[in-house]
């Protein structure tokens, strides 16, 4: 295999076959192929695109980069959902026990966050004592014996999508349908769940900004996972505005608590329910979806969710008393409400700026070395469509000292657009592929 | 300037801005910005292209990276030629002290060959004695006092170049316009003269395949030095067939030597007119046409271009013997001549065919670091449209060995196609652009 012939042929249109694919992949991992010869393929890749066939052979070839989990010993069927990223997207603190309760083990294996967008490992680093660096042998074990455990990615789980991923973003090769998919689909497979949900968001604070690219995207994690045996959905879903009523960290757990109590904010429940339930009947395709639906409502309603959360919780080392009282989760020093300037309806809340808000009060990662700030972010957020009267909270914001709040109150004040008429909302869910 | 922030630009169709361009090749040159970003930009400038300010911005940019020759204190005005390739392309040679009998100074800076194409430094190298390594200040003093020098690049003109052509050439991004003429222009601006034409090949046998691809090149370049202040002109002319009846290196000069003397084939004499004619006519604007076109035949009958061509061989340190009796140039010890399998016209010489023999005999370099022997090379080769009978000699393999000689019959008879008909031939320059 000539690595430049391989360029060219993507370059000029051609299909890349898997032994060109394995062994181009196989030689960036080991180092022989160069770092700029991958970046040019992958560029070439960025407008040529790959199909179905080319793209599941890029994901086998990262996945058997590194370590593949099985799961044959699990007496459950296994599942696992992946998000593409949004501001107050903390669902799979939900949803990991939630589908634990109807008997479908959920090995989940979560990232950092980066920018704008919080990572589920960062908001379960805000629970004191939970251990994220688990062996994949303990890991195995909350599995099997609580039906749920969300660790951190280890750096022998598909390392050529680590080193792939760190080149192209710095060479301008991040949006590209088949390089995406590889990513996301290396590490789901080598995770091994037998069955993958997606919820592939889209709106200007979401990594694809229409819902036409979100489909692309979702069409193709399905058609990839669909060809490297596994059951897969995809859900589309908008990420103009953000989930629920809380961004940041510690914040996203005690709301996501809440949500486990059968309260919270509605969209948070709706959608860890619609995706929740995609996962269950994935991996028992015999359940009629209504019952489905209505024992993942009582789950929650009944508070076995919330015990499902605790279990998992414990079995990490971490400290249940936050379930209780969530004073025990890290708290910020300084809390300012932000009043509405006017009395109406709430047209719009604008997640990218919130997202913004966050990650300048230090909730978030400006680089990828950034220190996290667990305490800090927004609570008490309005949500599309409530009225609000004029000087009412909008939001809160929670700092680690007054000045770094004071600066932000215009930001956080202009996040929301207030009007006359109730505004017309959009349904959470836009679409569904499997 | 953000690197990849100047790679999605163009990736997404943008246009880079002069400061863009220079910051990029500046920062690639001193190795602050790495290869793999440099191959991803020019893998986008692949697909994306460049207009003619890009273009003539990155020229400007890898020109500055080096060193830059001024002519101001040469009495003649400065003109110099530059060819895309060709087999049997040894015009330089003729051209560059043609175009000093008319009072055109020639400061040529030539190439090595790689590949079935063949380098006018090689050529020049089959010359003992001739050094073709001189420094800057006796290359200005031969210029100005012959005339005329071919010299070869030295690493300090245009290094960004050196260093870009050989990431091209390994990540897929050689064919792009705007990339071959930053190159090509880059060395002939650093160069200094002050009109430039080019000779644009296309065929088979050259790097640009259809007239179409020639002429977006031809005039590319022909933009680009108008943009960069000199006066340019393009000839657009066939390579499918070679030039001339010689290919190699020895007897490439022979065949240079016959020229000027006045004889040798009538395609190489038209050729070398019609380009030493663009280059008297951009010199001196206002002198007619018709009067340079017989002067520079005039120049060729009666010996003063050869004269010309004599004191520039000695001023290089040449032994000029070879001038008056061909074997004091490099002689191969083994000559072989390809019989005409039968009778006829020749209906078509196979350009590619004849630069492959010559590379296999030895007279040209696969790898960069291979050596060349200077004897060996195809002399006596018959022409398009000529009739030859059966049995009579349709070229002669010049060798080191019988045995590498022998190898090659097949492919050498195969070379030429003999057909009942005269064939239709096509003009020798397809085109002009200025």
């Amino acid at each position: 295999m000539v690595p430049q012939w391989v360029i060219e042929k993507k370059r000029d249109g051609g299909r890349l076959d898997d032994v060109e694919i394995r062994a181009f992949i196989e030689g960036f991992t080991a180092g022989s192929i160069p770092e700029y010869q991958m970046s040019a393929l992958a560029m070439a890749v960025f407008f040529r695109g790959m199909d179905t066939g080319e793209t599941a052979a890029l994901t086998e070839a990262m996945r058997c980069s590194g370590d593949t989990l099985d799961w044959a010993g699990c007496p459950f069927p296994t599942a696992d959902k992946h998000s593409t990223g949004g501001i107050g997207d903390n669902l799979s603190l939900m949803l990991a026990p939630l589908a634990a309760t109807q008997g479908v083990a959920v090995p989940m294996i979560s990232g950092r966050g980066l920018g704008i967008t919080g990572g589920t490992l960062d908001k379960l680093d805000s629970i004191p004592g939970y251990d994220t660096r688990l062996g994949t042998d303990r890991f195995r074990e909350i599995v099997t014996s609580v039906g749920c455990s969300i660790i951190g990615q280890t750096a022998r789980l598909a390392p050529a999508d680590k080193k792939l991923y760190a080149l192209r973003d710095v060479t301008g090769t991040v949006p590209s349908i088949p390089l995406i998919t590889a990513s996301i689909m290396s590490k789901k497979l080598a995770e091994g769940a037998a069955s993958l949900v997606f919820d592939v968001k889209f709106g200007h604070a979401a990594f694809m900004k229409t819902k036409a690219e979100a489909e692309r995207l979702a069409e193709s994690l399905v058609r990839t996972g669909k060809t490297a045996g596994r059951r897969c959905v995809a859900l589309l879903t908008g990420m103009d505005r953000p989930l629920g009523r809380a961004a940041g960290n510690a914040v996203e757990v005690a709301e996501a608590v809440e949500t486990l109590r059968g309260e919270g904010p509605a969209d948070k429940r709706r959608l860890t329910l619609a995706l929740t339930e995609e996962m269950v009947a994935l991996s028992y395709p015999g359940r009629p979806r209504h019952e489905i639906a209505s024992a993942l409502a009582k789950a929650l309603d009944d508070g076995s969710a919330l015990r499902k959360f605790r279990e998992m919780v414990e079995a990490h080392g971490g400290n249940a008393r936050f379930l209780d009282d969530p004073t025990h989760l890290p708290q910020a020093g300084t809390v300012l409400e932000i009043p509405a300037p006017a009395g109406g309806f709430v047209q719009d809340v604008d997640a990218d700026a919130i997202g913004r808000i966050v990650l300048q009060l230090g909730g978030g990662r400006k680089a990828v070395t950034d220190a996290i700030d667990y305490a800090v972010g927004i609570d008490r957020l309005v949500q599309q469509g409530e009225s609000v009267e004029k000087g009412q909270p909008l939001m809160r914001l929670l700092a680690n000292d007054a000045a770094t709040a004071e600066a932000l109150v215009r930001q956080a004040a202009a996040a929301v657009t207030i009007g006359a008429e109730k505004p017309e909302t959009v349904p959470l869910v836009a679409g569904r592929f499997e």
